[in-house]
């Protein structure tokens, strides 16, 4: 299996995008986007189980590319360290072609309580990836857990201002920033 | 409107879980709870947009203690004594009479996605909420956010410990307990 399975995968969500784009994420149904891609239904429901999750198609190759990373991160490596290592590796996933994209699929987001519900899910399931593998390094409870949901706020924040109307500066740049803030202010707490 | 609404969203909330406990939370409607507590569809639709939110009878009202408490703590507090006024305030909302009503409602909830995504939804509802009162008090972000994940977290872990079967110990010592891991856990990521 490729990365993104670009010839389905990513094929299926662009006419999505563009189908959401033009008549309202709820006017579009799973039929049409598979016909915009030239693609069948059954190949759509082989990806994806409704039309919701073709909005986060990339969030599971995510998880594995979060979870690898820390794994791969040279001994010794703080817990910070290791996750600062997961948003580097899933930096080069969100490269200037991606972002009118990632622009989209947040718009479309916004709009929508259950596709917010579901965002929440998958971030959850991020987040969880990164604390199995910071667990497995041998980062005790709660040190994990935590770690897991800073490198997981750190995402979010670098996702949003990358795709801030007018932003110029790179998701890994806006990444480790968003980490080191995170970081910092953990000294303010108590 | 008195803390619960006891005298509806309680009911309400009891029937659902005798039921669901009967027959599975996917078996029983909306009319069998209402018929359950004695009330009308149309009392339940007052209180609740759909079955699922039923289980999550008393969030918003924790909302709105967490943030209450933040806003009370007294000056000087760090975020994070201010998080544990919020912590502090809630578990009167969980004593001995409710941990078998926990229990059940986290054994439906474990049981179904959907009910997890909702849970979901909500506990990001109270992390905005507690967010939002550290700001009122001027703790810049990204502390503010940071230190209300710890929150939520602290939370979280508190009710699971909480509900564990044979567990005695008072959700007021459990959270105080899991928010002070957490921010002693801080202090070993970097």
């Amino acid at each position: 299996m490729s990365r993104w399975e670009p010839n389905t995968r990513e094929r299926l969500l662009d006419a999505a995008l563009e189908l959401f784009g033009e008549r309202g994420y709820d006017n579009v149904t799973v039929a049409e986007i598979t016909e915009r891609a030239g693609l069948t239904k059954r190949t759509f429901f082989r990806h994806f189980t409704d039309k919701r999750e073709v909005l986060f198609a990339g969030q599971e190759f995510l998880s594995r590319v979060f979870a690898d990373a820390i794994a791969a991160a040279p001994e010794p490596a703080t817990p910070a360290a290791a996750v600062g290592r997961a948003l580097a590796a899933a930096a080069a996933e969100f490269g200037p072609e991606r972002q009118a994209r990632g622009r989209r699929i947040r718009a479309v987001v916004a709009d929508h309580r259950d596709l917010h519900e579901r965002e929440l899910l998958k971030r959850a399931t991020l987040n969880a990836a990164m604390a199995g593998a910071l667990r497995e390094r041998g980062v005790p409870d709660p040190a994990a857990e935590l770690a897991a949901e800073i490198g997981g706020l750190a995402f979010s924040t670098a996702f949003r201002r990358w795709t801030e109307p007018g932003n110029e500066r790179e998701f890994a740049v806006l990444a480790a920033e968003a980490l080191a803030e995170l970081v910092a202010a953990t000294a303010t707490l108590d």
